[in-house]
This record gives C-alpha cells, structure tokens and sequence, in this order.
C-alpha cells in the first residue's frame, strides 16, 4: 500500500518527539522556508538549547507552475527539525527517521552533497548537505552557522524534509498529484487547484502597485515595532515583507539593481530584530539555559601507550568526517600531501613512505615503518674564547663554569673548537629523542588544526571550524592508539564503514591492516581508483545503448568525491524531452544531476564531424549515468529515482522553451521594460538600447567589416531579450545559451546567434560577440560608477570587477588595439545621467586596476607589469604585448647591464622640473657629441604600438655611448649653459621609453 | 505525570487519522478561528464529502492580555475537525477523543450547553453547543448551516477543541503558562513573551493609518482576484482583510456603526468567494463525490405488530435529542401539551392521562391505556327529501339508488330523519376504527414534525430542521413497538441513558416500564423535579459556609435544563475578588457560568437592609454552587475545575477594573473620540456632547427639579465614559453598570451614578435617568434617520426599532407628558448634518409605530390603539392614559349604544370638504335647537390631556338628543342654509373627539 501524506507528517512528528523534540505548528504568515518561522529564526540565536520540530508550508510564488510540474510547486510542505546544539550524531538520527518512514538505505542511493545555504533576506548562512535519495533532493540539511547577521554560538544543525519529494521517492510515483494524503483524498485533489490559482495570481494578477505599497507599510510597522521593542511583530512584518518581495518579484517587477536595495532593507530589519531577541534573552537570564541545566559530558582520553615493540611500525591517521565537499576534499588532500611529510621530518621521526588518501567521509594518512621514537638531537653552543675559559691550568675559569652550568653540561665536558679562526670552548648539548606516541599525541591536533579551508565551518562547542564536522579519529601505531582529542572527538581505533550499510563501527586491530579492512568494507580509498572505476562503468553502460559517454573532468572528479562505493546506475529520459535545447539537457544532467550524459557511439564510417551545428538534444541519447554510492542492490529503485527526478526537471525546462517559444525572441524585448536595471538607469530594455547605440559608436574602433557591424547590430539589439523568457527566469546560468538558441529558431542568422551566446563569456570567440560583450559591460561601468555604485573593500554587488576583467581580458586575447578612454567617452555620451571626467578618470583607474591583476595572474612579474601600465594602459592588447616583451627582456642574462645604462639617464634628470632645450653647438666633449649622434639615430627609429622590443633595440647600442659619457664628462658642470645642455641630452634619452613602459618602476632601477 | 500541549496535538491527530480524517495543517495567514481555513470554509460547502482534522494557531488581537491572563490570549491553539456529511453520531466520537485524550467522563463534568454560533464577517452561522469540561468551554461544537452566505447541504459538523484549555483541565492547573509544551519546555517558555509583544502590538503601536491602508490594498486584491476567478488567492485577501479589521478594532479604532460598513464589505466578498467555489465545483463534476462513491444506507422499518392482547395498554413515545437549549426545550414541552391530547382525540383513540416531560435528551409522552384501536366511527350523510327518495310503494326511486350507491351502503339501509321540519333520506355510513398501532405508525412522525423551534436546524439528508438532531425514537405500546421512520432514524425499544455513564443503550421492555426505568438510570424526567432537587442541594450547600443561594427562576430553570441528573458542586473563588463590582461578580457567576451566587445568611439579629448600598461584591460569599449532570463520583476534580474557570474569569475582570481604576470616569471621555459612532455624525464622544444639550433642552418638558437637572447635566457628560473602559470593552453587557459603578468610585453622586446606570434600562428608574435615556436614544434616531439609515424589512442593525421602544415605553411607566414633536426638533438643531421636515415626520411616524406595538403587547385592542393613536400619538404617556380608559369604554355593555350614536355624527359629515358655520337662529326644529344647546353645553366643558373618559362623559348624555335629532330632522334638506346650519351642527358633535381619538378607528363603527 503507497504512504500517505498525512503518515509522513505524523511518523516524523512521533520520531522526534520521541527524540527529545519539542514539536510546534507552522508559522501563520506566508513564509518562503521553515527557517523563517521564529521557531527557527529567533531560536537558534544565543546560548540556550532548542530542539524543535515542526511541518511548515513553504509558499514560494515563483515556483508556481500552475500545477503541471509533477514536482514544483508554489507551496510545498517542509518538515522542519532544529537540534541545538549538534547532538554530535544529527546524520544517523536523520538515516533513522528515514527508516521510520520506510525509507531503507540499503535499497536506496542516500547522498549528503554539499550545499552552502545562505537566505540573504534574512542574512543568514549555514553548510551543509543536499540530501539525495536517488538523484532527488530530499532533505535540505544545515548547520547554521549565522542568522541575521548573528554568529550562532552554539551552532543549530537544520534538518529540512522536503515531503512532497519524499512521498513521491516512497512510492515510485511519477508526480505528487495522485498520490494519497489520506482519508482515501490524494494530494492533488486537496491542492491542485490551489497551485493553479496561486500560480496565476502570482505570475499574472498580482498588483504590482498595490503589492508594493504593502512593503512599505510592512516595513514601516516593522520598524514601529521595533523601536518599542516588540521583536515577534516585528518579525511578522519582516515575513510579510519578504513575502511580498517575492511576489513582486514573480512578477517580473524587481529590477536587478533594485533587487539589492529590497535585500539591504530586509537584511538590515532581520540583523535589528536579531539583535534584539538576543538582547532580550540575555536580560531574562536566558530561562532555557537554566531547564537544561549543565550536561557537559567530559571526554575521556587514554593514557599515552608505552610501546613494547621497539621496531619501528606502521602508523594510521584517519580523519573521520561528515562528508566532505569536492572541492574541501580535493584542498585537504593537497595539504595534507604536503604537510604531512614536513611535519615528520620536523618531528624527527624517521619513517618509510607516506601515503594520503581521500574519500568524503574519511581522509586517510598512512606511513610505513615510523621509529618508535624521535631522532636524539646533538646542538654545539658556542662559549667564551678557548683562552679566557681555562686558566693557566687548563682548569676552567668561572666564566667557563657558568657557562657550563647554563647549558646544563659539567664544566669537564666543555669542547674546545675552531670557528673562523678562533677557537672557541661548546657545550655540546645532547637532546634524547621523545617516545613516537607522546610526540603523535601532541602532534596530531596540530596537524588537523592547521588544514584550512575556504569557507569552513564550526559544530560544537569546541568552537573548531572545519570543512565538515569531523565525528572520529583513528590514530593505530602499530597496534597502539595515539591517544588524544581535538575538536571534542578523541582518537580510537575505531572506524566507520560505507554509509549504505548503515555506516557499522569497525575496530582496527593494527595499522597494517587497514587499507585490508577498508577495502573489504567496500570503500575505495584512492580517487584515482574510483575515477577509473567509474570510467569504466560508465563506458560498460553507455555501450549497452550503444552510446559514448561524455566524461568532462571536473564531473569525474566531483562524482569520484561524491561517493565511497562507485556503482553506476543508467537510466533513461524520455525522447521527446531531445527536443530541449541541447545545452538544458546538459546543463541539468551534468550541473544540477551530476549526470554523465550519452551522445551515439559514432559509426564507423562516419568522422566526428557534422554534429556541431546540432542545436537540440539530436546529438544526445535519451539515457544517462548517474554513479550511486554503494553496491548494485536494488539499484531497478534507484535507477527509476534517478529517472523520474531527471524527467521532472526535463518537464520543467520543456514547460518554460514551450511556452517561450510560443514568441520570437524579438517579441521579448518590450517585457525588459518592466525589469529595472537601476533605478537612475532605467529598465533593461533601455540598458539594450544604450548597448546597440555603444556597440556602433565603438565598431569602428575595431575595424568589423559591414557584415559584422550588421551583425552587431542586430546582436545587440537581441542581446537581454532572453532574459526574460521564462527558461532564463528559471535557470540563469542559462542566459546567453537560451538568446542564442531562441535566436536561432527565430530565423536570426548564425553569427548573430551566436554573439548573443558569447556576450557572457569571459572571452567571446568571434570578433561581432566581443562588440556585443565590450558594449554590455561598459555600459554597466559607466553608468554603475556614474550612480555612485562604486565597489569597496569586499564588496561588489553589481560585479564590476568581473565587468572590467571583462572588458581587458578578451582585447587581449583577441589582441585587438582599443583606445578605453575613447570608449568610456563615448558610453558615458549615452547615458541618461551625468558621466564627467572625475568619473571617466576613475573608471579607467579602475580598468587599470584589474587589467593589472589579470596581467599578473597571467604570470607576468609585478614590476615588469607596473612599468607597462604606467604607460599604455589605455590599451590593453598592446600592454600585454609590451609587458609580454619587457619580461622577456627583463630575464635576459645581460639585463643588469642594461637596466642601469637606462636608469643612470634618468635618475639624474628626473628631478628636474624644467625640460632643457639641446643645443649641438653647445656640446663640449668628444663623449657628449657621440652620444648626442646616438641618440639622434635612436629617435629616428621610434617604438611601433608601444613595443618594448622597438624600445629597447634602439636602445642597447646606446649604452656603450651611454657610460663613456658618464665616465668623461661632468653633467653637473659649473656653468649653467653646459650643465642644462647635458640635462636635456639626458632627458631626451629619457623620453625613448615614453609610450612603452616607465622602467624606473623596475626591480633593480 | 502532567499531559504535555504537543501530546494532545499528537493523539488526535492520531484519533482523527484513524476515523477517516484527512490530518491538514495550519493556514499561512492569520486567522481567528480553524473555520476560516479554506480546509473548513470552502470544503464545506457543496455536496462533496469531506472529513478533516487540523491544528489551528488562532489570533484574535483583542483577547490579548499581555500574558497575564492565566487561559485568554491573542493566539491559542484550536483542533478542528469537520465531518461532512454528519456521521449519525458525531457527539459519541467525540466524547471518545476527549477518552483518548485521557479525559474521563465519570470523572469530570462535560456538558453540552447551547451555542447559536456566528462569523459575521464571512457570513456564517451554524448551530450546536459549547462543550463544558467542569464549567471551562473546551469545545464548540457546531452544526454549520450556512457558510458565506450559502445554505449548506449537507450539513458539516464541526468540532473546535481549545486546546490550551484541555490542558489546563486535564493537568488540573491554575495556568497554561507553566504546563508542559513538550521536550521539558513549558508552554509559557514558547509562548509567554510573544504574547506580550503581540498584545502591545495589538492595543498600543498598531498604526490606524497605515492597517487601514493594507485594508484597502487586501480588498482591493481580493477583487481584482475575483474579477479573474482567482478563489484561494481571494480568499486569503478576505483572511487579511478580516485580520487587520479585528486589529483596527482592537486599537479602538472602528466606530460602531463603521462596524457595518466592514462587516458588509467582508460579508460580500465571502459570499462571492463562496459562490465562485460552489461554481467551480460544480464545473469540475464534484471529483470528491466519485471518490467517496453511494454509501447510502437503506432504513429498515419493521413491520406493525399485530397485537395479541386487546386490553387498553400504556404507550411510551421517546423521541431522543442531542442536547436541547434551554429555551427550546421549554418550547417544545408546551407544544407537545398541547397537541398530543388533541392529535389523540382526533385520531379516535381512547385513553387515560398523558405525561409529558422534557430533559436536555430525551422528550416523552406517555399516555396511559390506549384502547387498541381507534373509535369507530359513524356519519349520517343527507340525502334527497324523503318524498322524492321512495315511490308510492315505498320502494327506493332512481335518486335513492344513486346517493346510497354513492356513499356505499345498500339502499335498504337508507334512513329517513326530521330535519328543520322537512323529512330526508340519510345514509348513515359507519367507518370502523384502525388498529392502534397502524395509526400511531402514520401519526408519531406527523407528531414530530408539527413541533417548531424558533431557529431549527438541519444535520442529515432526510432534510428535516429540528431543534437538535434527533438520534432516537422509543414507540411502545404496551410491548410492541411501533414502527416509523422519520428524520432518518426509525423507532425502536431501546432508549440511552446518562451521558456521564457513557449513554448505554437500554432496552425498555414495556411502556409501563418506562419510568422505573429512566429513573433507574438516574435521570430525572420531570424538570420540577430537577429543579426542587437544585433547591434543596443549592440550600444545603450554602448552609455549609453559612451563606444564602440567590436562586433566580430564570437561573434555575436554565440549570434544570441543562443536566439529567442535579448534582450541587460549591466551590469558592479568591476573595480577594470580592473587590470587584457585585454586578460583574454576579455576571459571570450567572451569564457565564450558570452558578448560583452565595451571600452571606442573614444572622438572627439584623436585619435586611443596610445591603442595598453595598456596591462591591461585599455582600457576597466567596463562593458558588455549579450544577453538575451526573453523581457525586470525583466531585472533587469537577470542583476544582470550576474554581479554575471562575478563577481566571474573574482574573479577567480583575485585570480590567485594576486597569480601568487607575483613572476616574471623566479622563475616559477624550478616548470617546477615537470611537466612531457612524461616519457623518462623528466620535461617540460628539454624541456624548449632543446628548449633554439635548437632555439640557428637554429637561425643562419634564419639570425637573434644580438638582436633577445639575445631575442630568453630569450624568449626560460621563454618561458614555465607560464605553471606552478596558472591563466594558470586554463584557459590553457590563456598559452602564459599570459606568454608574466607576461613577461612584470616582466620587460621583449617587443619582448622577444611577442615571449613568439607568440610561440602558429599558425603562429608569428615576427621573435623572429617564432623561439620560431619553436624550440618548432621541440623539440615535434622529442622527442615522438623518444619515438615511433607517431599519427595513427585518434589518434594523443599529437597534433604532429598540430606540424607539426605548422612547415611548419609559414616557408611559413615568406617566409623564411629553411633546415628541417639539424634541425631535430640538434634537435636530444639534445634529452635525440637517434632519429636516420630511425627516422629523419620518422619525416621529416611526415613533408612532413603536407606540402603536407598546400599546398592543399591553393587552389593548388594535382598534383602539388605532383610534387613540390617530389623535395623540406625539405624547405616549396620555395616549396611554387615553387607551385605556378607551378599552374601558368599548367593553361596556351600553357601547353599542354609545359608538353608533356619535358614528352617525361623523359619519354623514366625514365626506364634506367644508366646515359649515352654526346659526343658532337658521335652526326650524325642535330637536335641532334642543341638540344644539347639549352640544354647547358639552363644548364648555371640553376633555383634559386627551382623557376619553372627559369627552365620553360629556359626549353620553348627548345620545339621546342626538337620536331624537335623527328621527325628526332631515339632515339633508332641499334648502342649502338648513342643510348646511344642520350639517355644521353635526360636524360640532364630530369634533368633540378631537385631541382624544378618532372613533371611526373602532370596531362597529
């Protein structure tokens, strides 16, 4: 008999009550997550425990799909549990109440994928996992590590059932609609109507005037509240806010820009309200702390072994850990490879191999053959002269017995040496190395204490911030446990096995057994392992349809990080779905599934070619690869999973390129009239305008041919259209992708699809989609700075540096000469507000600023790239050309001779305020003439577009001209006449890098 | 161990699931009550089945008490349940979830006490009761009967647990506030704050202008969503509407009559929404019907008995209710004393004495020795004369052949009889009685369904409205059962005892077992019965604390007919209590609680007076006596119960009056200001001033003394204070008393407190009083008359009709002459906008038809008010006077003497349009000249303030003059002058009634 919906909600309520749980009622506003209830949002704040559970209909208007989807909805039902603070078990407590729902995990492929939550509106961020049962997520699984701009001490772990996906899961059921709730009703019949309405309201009807006018009200009682110190109304109203950003939001009515300013006011609402509960809190003495009383468990650690085997032993560090993300994974392996060994030698441990391997559960640490103590340590100090440490009986003197004495030696033991001619009395000190498991023990902490990580995180109340909380240790010497704690965890010798078996504890009886145990509890240690494993598989499944499979490296290295246990699973889609949009196939197989899609095994008669103008899914089979974590049992229920998460996510795209292409790409263009852009800005649709306008006023600058500069125009004049297409609302990854794919069933011609592709490219490829991107991001420059959107510190809402890198980073690459101060000028002509020159200069400053960064990242060395943009970044091809040859130069052998010929030049003239005029007549010595007729050749010959090489090839020949002067003649001379003759020689020698680089920024200058 | 909050919420979700209840949650909006969930307000509606169980978080701003309130607040938790259709026996599965709750019935005291349910705001009302749980209101139970303006069918039962108050009982606590939620948090941990928060919210920061605001923008929406067939998302924008309505509200923000404006605003988009639903069902097909498929049960209705004995034999008929109100009880007791004695003559069938009695559960008739079958019956029908019926023969003609064919007898038997002196043939036809129980079969539900209650119900699909639904019939004749149906229950032998005992069926073996039956059961049939029993126990219980029960006849009937089974209970309250206004003490005691209130007995030595000025509850005891229905079985739990109920009620107040008395009565006047009293008449507090110069204008018509008007001047200034106090707003019943009470307090005089307390009697007291309420109800009148708002048809909803009565009623107890038309005008000149002429005679015709009501429900004839009315309706206190002395004279033996004489006065002169003038000389005849002289002698002695009796005795020695005028005098005579003097004569004797009554109005005229 399928599960209802009801017995889900009422077999969770019943297992966490019975796990200690307070259980409460959704929350009586429209809220978008069981995060918002106050249950969660207030309570999670501050020090007292809060263990709460509690079902939460979660209303989100722009998941509305009018009731088609057979998975997405408007409103879905949360299951919503908060265990503060982490009862250091929350994963397998979870894995229970699966089972109490009927959920086997031997039957199923239950993934813990990393997820870095974070609600904006309410400025709160936690890590965490999506919860994958067979490709579909689950369960949304967080420890909240900041909540309205509040650090959480302790931490709450956040357990988020998404029901709906549940029941579908426990029932093998296609969509939720026929599905019973009970009392014989099934789901659809109590709320398909309801999603149908609901959708139309929010997508169609909803007044945008009025709607707006409620955010305000509910921001200013919000804020009425709070000044009298009324934090749950508050609250409210910071709910009802949102809820209404949302709606207006769905339709369409919230500007990119704008959407900041929406976000900054409810962040600033939810931060005041936090900080208020807490200030409350604190004043009632936090009642709670006082119910729970102190329950500190003290953790136990063993006493450091004596070793009775003196050989040296094979020694186990393993980690054990909440699973890991990739990408922390593929770090801590990395550090690890490079600590480890340091750390040993520092140590003075002598050792054979070391070996590291990485699972997302456990990070592995092996060496063969450790001493079973430190390397002793022998240090000579150096004392008094031989001769004042012994007197004239060779019996030590007093300054030699206290020298003796301070070092611990008996003055008999002093050595006399000889050092840089002298000789010198030591005190040979000799350090006896420590017992290997007293140093591991003090070692160990320190080991995992210093692996970082970008975004880590924090648990428990040891306050350790990790990637991942880490749940076990086994630390074997040989058959001795490295006793000691870190994290509140102490070591053992006790693993855990695969997470589909129920995650058993094994014991560990000796280092050298572990990779046999690992192994026979089925976990592959080694990623290159499962990586092979997995290519293999996949290829098995792919012939099987006679398909190839698409193995991109970085899936294979994700999927590889994302299981212990490699098993693939191959499923298919429906065909028709092959009508999508190849790259939405791709994109949710590979981006949102981390599935391996399958193109046809190509035939042997035919060449790879002819499959690059498939736009569609043509070129794809209707299957694909999924790689479960675990063995192949069951795996008919995990595939079918697999399947119907994937058809769902496909109904949902087709759902948006059906109604999308129900209109040419043009016919979208008006609706960017009503998404704002900014607000001094105006809407998208007048961004697009400006950018057609700017794409033509700088074409000229890059020499298109009229083609292209036909092309260009009607690219840009395409170019946001997509953005409103309800493909791209849904999926913004895809934008650019959907324009030029739209464009190209509207009938637009190929080149013009495509530059709508590459406008979002960091580098388009074709010559008409860099008009369109240089055009776009200019724009956003220039009008972003001129509003005063400038960014700071860490700040870049708008992504301005990724705009300017945007702009720098494809002249170069296409190595196309380009004046940026013209073309800032001419932007700036188009925009409806005030650009001046403060603001032009500033932008270029800006361009500057990261053109440099990319100039460095591109190897070049700083000062080789300061001397160049001293002088020409205005342009930036030719400064990578230039800096390009000057740190060749730089890195030749015979540089040091030639950097000072030059420098010497300018060094003495460059504090001269005046240019001094040259007169040949005036010249006195043989060395100044020659040197002047140098030079004159030099001129004669000027640096091409900025180029180095022209530079500096005139130059070189100069030098020997160059130091004879110095060496014969007086610049300073006594009289002026002769003196600022040689000046301005100088200075005009000075002047040939004008245009190229200033060198003095150089090393060595 | 205590009960926890979520372990309620858990088992019966659990109870609920498994008896076919779909489990749904909590809406996302703030509502009042679980009804207003879509769940309940939409599902009920149509013919579709629907059973749903749900927690609701239920928000009512104005029941917030800042947390101090030990059971009332601005958010409880209800479970609802609805049960559509209804499934025969809702009242039994519930009793059975308070059993899975832990509630024992034989432990506590659970009543069903009547509850007239009603949603104004969504146009809803329904019938049923408030569960009692030891004096607490746990539960309302309720069957809908119309929901959004739509008759229900079928009808939905709905049962709403207050959960909190299921806590407190059943932990027998003083407070929820420290009763367990669950996980060791008590339930004022999770809530206590919030309720403070929301309740300063709700009273004190709530901005008017900007909840107004998000009024207009809900309402707006909802009919924009409306317009677009949008039903949920209207709905929840009816939901919001409602929310922010009952938050102005609570901010003393909605004026009364403002109030209807809302009301009927709400009313009409819940009646749309409803209709918009019942239309979409429909279009849809009922998808719910098909599901649940014909599950109509057939009836089986025995065959009649023949009986075997034919000795007269005693007949039970027991028609088993759930739980009758009080006041249909009484109905229908009266009805069936009426009409079974009848109903059993006219059916033929002999019998001895008939017994009615009536308990909340059960109604019987018992009549004893019915003759087995009905009388026979024999009708002598009157054919031809008696001549034309036989020939000279004696043989029967043609015409006697055809009428005794006609009526079926054999022409032989043909009878001939005298009739008023002619000879006829009769047929005398004999119809033999039918068995007794074949006709009682066809009578019994004939019986039933002749009884009307005022507001009848429906519950299942026989369609039948009773007071409560029917459950079961007893219909015995001796001991053969007399088999019926009707309202889908047939007849049967068996009866249900004591709910207490758990209602056991109980087979009555003969109808002459019927009362030791009952009675074994432990019910008391007859209510004198029950209410000596009361008596003797209240008397008993009060003995023991020394006191005196203050047993009123209305209480006691109530009481008596709430329960089955008397058993006193006395409890006591904190008497500290005692502090608080008696009438507020006493209020709860009775209104609320239905307990009988103690006072100290009096001791030997004094006396009774010296009470009367006792104004707190001093001269009561500290404690009460409950009537419980069942036995004395754990009194001690129902009593405790009791207290806690009386206790936080009285905390309630408490909280009120400490709260009201921290200002005296004349600061509550500038808040007046804030209460609107309708639109275009402005604040209460313009009326309150209106009232102050009105009352000061018409002192002087009912020659006040100095003082009184000094204290009418006072009394009409504070006279509207209260209504702003914090105990009136709660327990508007309480307005005035509390008034004249804080009067006192405040150190008013008594007779300004009085007046202040008289102003809503229907009739004051004293004289100060009357012109309080006069001025007031004046005001009201002529104010919303102005504004148009005048009562039609059945509507009258500010009371104007009460008014009026209001008016004419106190005149007439006092006696006291006053000139309506001249103070209606004085009322209009102190009206914010113009009542004029057309206006005023609009006011004072209303006014009239009140009188005319007033005088007719004191017995007077029609045609006498009529005629009374006609002539001095402007002055209720001598139409009065008038109407009385008037009866008196139309029901002397001479009347008829008396009435035609002056009718034919006025009757031959009402047609002329003129008034002729009188010549004493132009008279010819005797009886002219000697009628002429009575007149003028009758016209020197003209009647008093309209007193008939003057103008009857003057007008009674005229008759025969006038007589011998009509038998002598041509009235109408050829010559012009003599018609003209005579009928100018006439018109003389017409005009005597003038000012007194127009006797043409009467009977016989």
């Amino acid at each position: 008999m399928p599960s209802s919906f009801q017995s889900l909600i009422l077999k969770l309520q019943d297992f966490w009550a019975s796990h200690g749980c307070l259980i409460a009622q959704p929350y009586y506003t429209q809220v978008g997550a069981g995060t918002m209830n106050p249950a969660t949002f207030l309570r999670v704040l501050g020090p007292e425990p809060w263990n709460v559970a509690y079902v939460e209909p979660s209303v989100r208007p722009d998941d509305g799909r009018y009731g088609e989807n057979p998975n997405r909805f408007q409103l879905h039902y949360q299951f919503q549990v908060i265990l503060k603070p982490d009862p250091g078990n929350p994963q397998e407590l979870y894995l229970d109440s699966l089972k109490a729902l009927g959920i086997d995990p031997r039957q199923h492929d239950i993934r813990f994928v990393e997820d870095n939550w974070e609600q904006p509106a309410i400025s709160a961020w936690g890590l965490g996992w999506e919860v994958w049962l067979d490709g579909q997520e689950i369960t949304q699984f967080t420890y909240f590590q900041q909540v309205g701009g509040v650090t959480l001490d302790p931490v709450s772990v956040e357990l988020t059932y998404g029901l709906e996906r549940i029941l579908i899961a426990l029932n093998n059921a296609k969509a939720i609609w026929d599905e019973p709730w009970g009392a014989s009703v099934r789901y659809g019949e109590v709320r398909r109507q309801e999603e149908f309405e609901h959708s139309k309201y929010y997508f169609e009807i909803a007044d945008v005037g009025r709607v707006r006018q409620m955010y305000d009200l509910y921001k200013a009682e919000a804020e009425a509240c709070l000044a009298n110190g009324l934090i749950l109304p508050a609250h409210d109203y910071v709910l009802k806010c949102s809820h209404v950003f949302n709606t207006l939001d769905t339709r369409g009515a919230i500007g990119v820009t704008e959407r900041q300013a929406f976000f900054g006011q409810m962040r600033e609402l939810a931060r005041r309200v936090a900080l208020a509960y807490l200030e409350q809190r604190k004043e009632l003495e936090y009642p709670l702390l006082k119910v729970a009383g102190s329950q500190v468990a003290s953790l136990q650690v063993q006493p450091i072994p004596q070793l009775s085997n003196l050989q040296p032993a094979n020694f186990i560090f393993e980690i054990g850990v909440e699973e890991l993300p990739v990408g922390d994974l593929d770090s801590v392996v990395v550090q690890l490879r490079e600590r480890a060994p340091a750390l040993f030698d520092e140590l003075r441990l002598v050792h054979g191999n070391i070996r590291i391997h990485g699972t997302p559960r456990r990070l592995a640490v092996f060496i063969e053959n450790i001493a079973t103590s430190q390397a002793d340590l022998e240090r000579a100090i150096k004392g008094p002269p031989a001769d004042k440490a012994f007197d004239k009986d060779g019996r030590p003197t007093q300054a030699a017995q206290g020298f003796a004495k301070k070092n611990g030696v008996d003055p008999s033991a002093l050595e006399v040496r000889e050092e840089n001619g002298g000789r010198y009395v030591f005190a040979v000190v000799k350090q006896k190395g420590r017992p290997t498991p007293e140093v591991l023990a003090e070692a160990l902490p320190k080991l995992v204490e210093s692996i970082k990580f970008e975004k880590p995180m924090r648990w428990n109340d040891s306050g350790v911030a990790f990637s991942r909380p880490i749940r076990w240790y086994v630390a074997l010497l040989g058959d001795q446990v490295i006793p000691f704690e870190y994290a509140g965890v102490t070591s053992g010798s006790v693993t855990r096995g695969l997470r589909p078996y129920d995650s058993p504890e094994i014991k560990i009886l000796s280092a050298d057994k572990y990779f046999e145990v690992i192994r026979e509890a089925g976990i592959v240690l080694d990623v290159e392992e499962r990586k092979a494993s997995i290519v293999e598989q996949v290829k098995q499944a792919a012939a099987l349809v006679k398909g190839e499979a698409v193995i991109d490296g970085n899936l294979l290295n994700e999927v590889a990080n994302l299981v212990e246990m490699p098993t693939a699973v191959m499923g298919g889609f429906n065909p028709e779905f092959l009508q999508l949009p190849r790259n939405v196939l791709v994109s949710v197989m590979k981006k949102h599934q981390r599935y391996f899609p399958l193109t046809p095994a190509p035939s042997p008669n035919s060449g790879r070619g002819g499959s690059s103008g498939a736009r569609r899914g043509e070129g794809l089979l209707p299957h694909f690869v999924a790689i479960r974590n675990g063995d192949d049992l069951h795996i008919d229920l995990v595939r079918q999973g697999n399947e119907h998460v994937l058809n769902a996510r496909f109904a949902d795209a087709d759902f948006f390129v059906r109604e999308d292409l129900k209109h040419k790409l043009e016919d979208f263009r008006p609706r960017l009239g009503t998404l704002i852009f900014q607000k001094k800005l105006g809407s998208m649709l007048d961004k697009c305008n400006r950018i057609v306008k700017l794409a033509e006023a700088i074409a000229p600058m890059l020499g298109l041919t009229d083609t292209e500069r036909a092309n260009v125009k009607r690219a840009t004049y395409l170019s946001k259209a997509d953005l409103v297409t309800k493909m791209v609302v849904e999926m913004t990854s895809l934008q650019g992708a959907i324009g030029r794919e739209y464009a190209l069933r509207s009938g637009e011609n190929q080149a013009v699809a495509d530059a709508i592709g590459e406008q979002y490219y960091p580098v388009p490829k074709t010559r008409v989609g860099l008009v369109v991107a240089l055009a776009d991001r200019l724009d956003s420059l220039v009008g972003l700075f001129a509003v005063g959107l400038v960014p700071t510190g860490t700040k870049d809402p708008f992504g301005l540096r990724r705009a300017a890198i945007g702009v720098v980073q494809p002249l170069i690459e296409h190595g196309v000469d380009f004046d940026l101060t013209d073309a800032v000028q001419k932007s700036a002509r188009t925009q409806p507000i005030e650009a001046n020159d403060d603001v032009q200069t500033q932008i270029l400053d800006f361009l500057t600023g990261r053109l440099s960064v990319v100039l460095k990242d591109m190897g070049y060395k700083y000062d080789v790239v300061d001397a160049v943009l001293a002088a020409q970044a205005n342009n930036p091809a030719g400064a990578a050309r230039a800096v390009k040859q000057l740190q060749a130069w730089v890195e030749r052998e015979d540089w040091h001779e030639i950097l000072p010929g030059f420098a010497r030049c300018v060094r003495i003239t460059r504090d001269q305020e005046r240019t001094f005029g040259v007169l040949e007549k005036a010249f006195v010595e043989k060395e100044e003439k020659e040197l002047f007729a140098v030079l004159q050749r030099a001129e004669a010959t000027p640096p091409q577009g900025g180029s180095v090489d022209d530079f500096l090839n005139t130059f070189v020949p100069m030098i020997p001209s160059i130091n004879a002067f110095f060496d014969k003649v007086l610049v300073m001379a006594e009289e002026k006449t002769l003196k600022e003759n040689r000046l301005g020689l100088l200075q005009r020698i000075s002047a040939l890098s004008n245009g190229v680089a200033d060198l003095s920024k150089l090393e060595g200058f």
